[in-house]
């Protein structure tokens, strides 16, 4: 008799549920949900109110129905009797977080706060607290808290302490009515177990819980009298990566499909535990998740501070580590931008002649120019910068514009600027003494052959590339099969289960000594527009917030 | 029993013929040509070999058409009596530069040299020589010759020297086989009246001709030392605007129908001429001709130094004034190119269901949006900067792009960013002692009436529109009339015959207080990347022409 996991990962735009073999990781079925509100960018549903810029929402109920759909659906196309399954694990995107009720009823789904922008769940990507952001740091620097090198220098506007001082200044209401203030993994893991549980990885890497501790009321209050109220809504049991954190309830299992009682996880970030379905949770072993945003995940074996990458935590990756993570706030989303609002009408003609995605057709008439050829030059700061700047106020720049210049050569800056905002963060880690040994890549972007040829030449070093469709998912289902007991850690489930490699890209010589230069004037822009060369771009992004009713 | 004049303008893309009376200027009968191979770009015609970056050429053939076909029709269409026209005047794009054998037959037209790319006339936009003007300029100012600071301190790339530096160094067999190498607008007039002659205006603007003099041959050696045989073929009877050239001889009066014997005017450049078809002669009064590029043409009582204008010519306008002008090299075409490659398809089908042209559905869309509203900022160097830094490897810039950007944005950002260009124009002016009094705009942009009003509001003034579809052309006829007698010289001619006004647009003084903060960051960002704040544009243009076979 088999024995499965099920991880479920809950996306930008949807949600997937796996079902894995405990023995060697096998993918036996998988079912996807696209959450029927998507990203929620302009208004409420249903008539509610318009959203401002830079707000970016999610519908509980769209993760709910994950659970009810892809899971039963992945349990039906595995053709595994649902007795078998002994785990189940959730990830989702971070930090995505949410006010409930102390019964984890989110406030979005009273009556009351229905229409109540600031009740809904803000996705990672709700970049509108980023002056709170820079007034968290601020504060931080100027007493010398312990924790701020921990996160690089920078507190991320994506983070809970922004959220949470957006929120008690801009609907003071809604925060005080917020008995519990959770990330969308635990309060889905509560969903199932009935009981409510925080990840360490979380409340370390976007809550600033460090050496057992959240930021001190003072601090709290000194940057909103009301704000050290916070803490109560955040405390609870912190479990690290891979521990159990209760029982399937019956009512769970009514609605999913598995047996009452099976083993469920706690809750993980979808980024870390693809880690684990990776086989890169040993020190210097980094894995890049390359999506719509790219997140970089490494363990290491000491703590050491990174200017500019996204914190370091304990037990942040696997438990007794300290995991490292950076990452790129708009990677796939730039390319998606440039699909859909920068492309002329030929392109998508000539795809289907051809029978090819259109992505395909431009890599294909963009992949044999020479290095240098197109003479562009990209920013990739379209969703704002994470690492190595976190200033979400940033935004694209592209240079070398000309009456010649073609679609598919803007279509080749916007990859290859990509490659080079991933090397600045490998250069910075690199630089704070955490030496990057071995690199391999997850994610939907593993599909484009010129985007994993550009990194392998721009980064200079050999690319891996997972072969998975599902790596998040899978990578939850190795955390559920810890927390079942079927292993005795995520290592050990790590090194059984872990996805092959489908390919490794290695640098072209020639190429890579081309794009040295071209990396050299990415650095002088970047630091030019990002670093106090130029305060331009802060100035645009004030207009428009000013001009925006 | 009427007079009547014809104007016929040789344009980028086509050529156009005009019946004009002489009483008034009423515009009786026009035709317009398309060249049968446009702008020569990629490869020479015929399967003939291919072109490198940044070339641009014509085909003399073309020009000749429009001769045998538009004059003839615009008569048809006016329905004159041919008997009753006077003189015909003709101008064209400039520099366009064409070599040819003494008897006028262009290299270009020989088996011999029909392959040669460096045979064939060089359009105004051939900006391959930017080196070589770089040189020009150099030598110039070691040796401090005084013509230097009237073209505002720097030679252009699109003008006679730096092309004919070009060609004694790519083809020295095409440079000696030449005899004659002339401005297109007067190997049109020899073409008619079978009598070489130069415009002082096209020798003064392009050709470096100052106080009576080309420039020395010893300065010419210095460049290269064939140069100096350059000398020989550029001599010949140079006139003043509106002089006659000659008589329209039997052979030109059977090819367009008019009478063997009318007066023919000397050749002229198509944006000065239309100076005198907008009534825009006396001093102080500035046109700008705004097309695929712009060109700001102004009279003045005193030659004063501008930098980076395109030069101050005596006789450059009208005879016995200082002429003035300065430009921009892409506008127009900047548009273009975006609708063209950076346009998604959807708006050409919401054009189509609303009956209405790609360019007013984007400005319809981006019109309402307040002043920075779209968080962008550009710099309209796509073809280039000719004032004020005359320097052809510059290329545009794009910041402040977000995932929320939306093409009518980008649309927007451009026709701000060529109306920021032409005020760093006029301020230079007015900061060099030559003020611009009156502002009138003429041109196929002329029709946008987002582009106008952002004129008026970016340049903080009245803006005049002028009521003519064919400026240039008649502008030319105005030169036919005085070279014919009609009139004893452009200023009296124009006064009778210039276009009346469609409309005046006033600045809006909200606007006009934003755009004075986005003009203020565009100066940092031209400074910047235009004056040595960085070399990234200059670098990225020269990996472009290395790595391009």
């Amino acid at each position: 008799m088999g024995r499965y996991v099920i991880g479920v990962d809950f996306g930008t735009l949807s949600g997937r549920a796996v079902v894995v073999d405990v023995a060697d990781g096998a993918e036996l079925g998988s079912a996807v949900h696209a959450y029927r509100h998507g990203v929620i960018t302009e208004r409420l549903p249903d008539g509610g109110p318009s959203l401002p810029p830079d707000w970016a929402l999610q519908d509980p109920a769209d993760h709910r129905e994950v659970l009810r759909t892809a899971v039963p659906e992945a349990l039906r196309v595995a053709g595994v009797d649902p007795a078998e399954v002994i785990g189940i694990g959730v990830d989702a995107t971070s930090c995505t977080v949410l006010p409930t009720r102390a019964d984890g009823t989110p406030l979005a789904e009273l009556t009351l706060f229905r229409d109540r922008p600031h009740a809904w769940p803000k996705l990672w990507k709700h970049h509108s607290a980023q002056r709170q952001a820079d007034r968290i740091t601020a504060l931080a620097a100027a007493r010398g808290e312990p924790w701020l090198p921990r996160y690089g220098g920078r507190v991320s506007a994506e983070w809970q302490l922004a959220k949470a001082v957006e929120l008690v200044e801009q609907d003071p209401e809604v925060f005080h009515r917020a008995e519990r203030w959770i990330e969308t993994a635990d309060w889905l893991v509560w969903q199932l177990c009935g009981t409510e549980t925080r990840n360490l990885s979380a409340a370390g890497f976007k809550g600033l819980h460090q050496d057992g501790h959240h930021p001190a009321p003072h601090f709290l209050a000194a940057l909103h009298p009301d704000l050290p109220a916070l803490l109560a809504k955040v405390d609870g049991p912190l479990l690290p990566p891979g521990a159990r954190a209760g029982a399937l309830t019956a009512e769970a299992a009514r609605r999913t499909g598995l047996p009452a009682g099976i083993a469920v996880a706690v809750g993980a970030i979808d980024a870390h535990v693809t880690a684990a379905a990776a086989g890169a949770v040993a020190p210097g072993r980094m894995l890049a998740v390359l999506g719509t945003s790219t997140c970089l995940i490494m363990n290491g074996e000491h703590r050491r501070e990174v200017p500019g990458s996204c914190g370091v935590v304990e037990h942040g990756v696997t438990a007794g580590r300290w995991g490292y993570e950076a990452g790129q706030s708009g990677v796939g989303d730039i390319f998606a931008w440039f699909l859909d609002r920068a492309l002329p009408a030929g392109y998508a003609e000539q795809a289907r002649r051809r029978g090819v995605p259109v992505p395909d057709l431009l890599d294909a008439l963009a992949a044999d120019q020479p290095v240098g050829g197109h003479g562009l030059l990209a920013l990739d700061w379209h969703s704002g910068n994470r690492s190595v700047l976190m200033d979400h106020e940033l935004s694209g720049v592209l240079v070398g514009l000309t009456l010649a210049t073609r679609p598919e050569e803007i279509w080749r800056a916007l990859l290859e600027a990509t490659a080079f905002g991933a090397r600045t963060v490998v250069e910075a880690f690199e630089a704070a003494g955490v030496p990057v040994e071995e690199l391999t890549a997850a994610g939907g972007l593993t599909g484009n052959r010129l985007l994993l040829r550009t990194y392998a030449d721009v980064l200079r070093r050999p690319l891996h590339v997972l072969d998975t469709a599902h790596p998040a998912a899978r990578g939850a289902a190795v955390h559920a099969a810890v927390a079942a007991g079927a292993y005795p850690d995520i290592e050990a489930a790590s090194a059984a289960m872990a996805a092959p490699r489908r390919e490794t890209w290695h640098p072209d010589p020639a190429r890579a000594a081309a794009y040295d230069e071209l990396y050299a004037d990415y650095r002088e822009l970047h630091d030019h527009f990002g670093r106090g060369g130029t305060e331009i771009l802060h100035r645009l992004r004030a207009r428009r917030r000013t001009a925006t009713p």
